[in-house]
């Protein structure tokens, strides 16, 4: 029933220090594992809590294995990276008991003329597939997807139920959109005539890389002219706005109620934080880190971290910070004064 | 056609002061009621404006009372919270007219094998119930909704359109989840190997208690392991995010636009105003109050109000005193030398 | 195959210098147009640049036409806003390849009893409309939309797909929502007893008026006993929240992330940036101007430009700058017991 120490080391790698044939039925963090589960010490500070888990066997750094080794007498599974290690196992017990939706297309959907569904995808009760679209093989189309004229969905890429996919619009595989994300909007551009907006046509496309993941209620619009792009590898949370020409580097993250307006470029492996703001038309090199709740006006040509979150206070103390921060410039005229005295 | 006083306290309490067969049709606020209204008193402020409503009748709290009785000739009752009673009251009047959809399941909704819908519930159009979801007496499930294989919906709970409540997720009695909530979508986990992001797989459930209203296009994420709990009579506002294992203790209320990060804690009767962000990892005791637009990064250990927003300013000036905060550190360091002279 | 200079200008107005004779196929930016292409200068720092365009043709400003003459050998139409020109030309070329979806009810869609739908309007896949709901000419209702219970939908009004337009609200003519917003969910109003949340029903509606765009995942709740209400010519991007009883006057623009709290009443012509946050029962004037992520906690009876979002730094300098902050009040006292010295 269980898993062989043997075949997640055949699968994952890492160094076996134990029985390969003990079975194991599945993951679980240090406190929580059970005497058939495998565990995972991925911060060395735990490694006291490490030797009491009931764990039958412990995933751990070269670096910890010491340690453990003189202490604790189930099975190791010693590797660089535990956490990562801990994460491909987390996978593959929960592929074993994973309801795979079957291939094919529910009779309640409707398929536009023309689009070609893969035979090994999977189309969902009351899902809409708009002319021309693309689905490509194993991808898998929850309940109440739309998916737009002419678009195209890579291998395997998942939508959850309620997805909207806009027309030319294209993501790659193994991509995952969960529910109620919108995807290829129009961006918000306008002209304005004496106080009346004109709105700008969006006619660029949202174009999104393999690998990618996006948020519930996540928003993303189609450029105005060129596209939207997101690269490879890049993971984003609920609820974000990506505005019209954004474009993002690969393997960058960012948390939930982040907001990124148009055309700002950002960079590869950034980390945007919750709630962060980053204004339009800004430029981020790579390997930028923004703090939650962040307002970045700027551009940023130096990686490093970036922070902005005013500092909360008890309410009667921050009113009277407040107040004088309102009268911050005349406080330092004021130590001006004083200096040149 | 109207409904007597005498029914009203009946139904709701409160000392009655005048004809018992007196009817009214509805209420309002004082100014805008009408000769055949009932209308409230909840704020002493107010107590001028009162004697001047229209209303046939007013609510008063035994504080105004003899105010009101000495200036106003229409009947009143009497009960210590005028607000409260107003809601009651409301709700009254708007059940008599509001239209109740029918038990049964809409033909074209799609339920999945296995799922078992209460006789009194109610499932519009286009909805799709997946295997093995329970649907309780007199829920009711308006079109477009989607409910997960095993999902649990409490007797009388209302969604309305095109809510997304994924597999596993449980809710209870009396709740409402507004149109476009995302409830049981993946938290955002992720182990890091070289700049790659490798899922974690989110296992874990929404366990949400009875009276708990989820506001439109609001998302919480399910567990990583352990389930996000949502205690009973919690009620979230619009546009909020909720991620993974987080616990929102009983009758807590959040306005629009706040989010919560992983793994916080948050106690029992907590306001958090709009537009707040609280980060991961944190702990607040019962009868925390955050002010709107507030970055909460510490975990706060007693009841009181904590607030944080920048204060705002006509453009010029924030200007000059938000390029002084820049150097803030330094002013303080002038100043400090000042003083040693 | 293109389109002829002079039919531009017979649609759009301006001054043609060269032949009305000579076609175009699109419209694009200075950079990006080839020789079948117009182009505009909108922006007199780039007469330069536009010197070295491909296009064919230039829209232009009477301020630049004189320099763009002298060294641009292609024909040229002089208009006083070339961005605005840019808008209507952009649009028209669109019309000519969009295309339009087909009069009529597709055979999946539900329509309730007393439903009036246009003979020229479209609804599409999926679609479910009420009970005495009305859709008017050339509306346009794409797939898996909710148009609740005697809503109205004015004439050429297009929703996108997955829009929720809840019962009793109405929206104008010749306007657009997106997918996923939300329009007349429950406003967030509640009485509370001894801890408890009482509902207070929301029996306004929201109410639109023509010209009106709303962005993705955007929420408008309908008011509490009055309507909420949204002038001509509004404009609101994505992830938008709007509470209960707001007012937007006539062609104010809103940035993604924006939230207006309930009750209050914004003026015409305004612009609120992304992110900005609004707090309940204020009134601004016409022609008030917020910068993004700015909290407003006050009216504003001056139009004018108003900034509050904090100043991000290095994190290192923030985190002095930040602690520095919460002695502020302190600092001043400091600063005073110097100056009285």
């Amino acid at each position: 029933m269980g898993t062989r120490l043997g075949e997640l080391v055949e699968r994952f790698g890492g160094q076996l220090m134990g029985d390969a044939n003990l079975e194991v039925t599945g993951i679980a963090p240090l406190t929580d594992a059970g005497v058939s589960h495998i565990s995972f010490l991925s911060n060395s500070k735990l490694r006291a809590q490490a030797l009491g888990t009931a764990a039958a066997a412990l995933i751990v750094s070269p670096a910890d294995d010491e340690f453990i080794a003189a202490g604790y007498t189930g099975a190791r599974i010693v590797t660089p990276n535990p956490y990562v290690y801990f994460a491909r196992a987390a996978q593959y017990f929960h592929s074993l008991t994973a309801i795979v939706p079957p291939a094919g297309v529910h009779p309640t959907a409707f398929i536009g003329e023309g689009a070609r569904i893969a035979a090994t995808a999977h189309i969902g009760p009351k899902v809409v597939v708009e002319a021309g679209a693309v689905i490509g093989e194993h991808a898998v189309i929850d309940a109440g997807c739309y998916i737009g004229r002419e678009a195209v969905v890579g291998e395997g890429t998942h939508f959850f139920a309620n997805v909207t996919f806009h027309a030319y619009c294209q993501i790659g595989a193994r991509g995952i959109i969960h529910s109620g994300a919108v995807i290829g909007t129009d961006g918000f551009g306008f002209a304005n005539e004496k106080g009346v907006y004109i709105k700008i046509p969006q006619t660029g496309r949202v174009m999104i890389g393999d690998d990618v993941d996006i948020g519930a209620n996540t928003t993303v619009d189609r450029g105005a002219l060129a596209d939207t792009v997101i690269e490879d590898g890049v993971k984003l949370d609920n609820l974000i706005q990506i505005a019209h020409n954004v474009h993002i580097g690969r393997n960058t993250a960012m948390a939930g109620c982040a907001a990124v307006a148009g055309s700002t470029r950002i960079g590869a492996n950034c980390t945007i934080g919750g709630a962060a703001n980053i204004v339009g038309h800004l430029t981020f090199v790579d390997g930028v880190h923004i703090s939650a709740a962040t307002t970045v006006t700027r551009s940023i040509g130096e990686p490093g971290v970036y922070s902005g979150p005013y500092p909360f206070e008890e309410n009667s103390s921050w009113q009277k910070n407040a107040a004088t921060l309102r009268q911050l410039h005349t406080l330092r005229e004021r130590v001006r004064a004083l200096e040149k005295k």
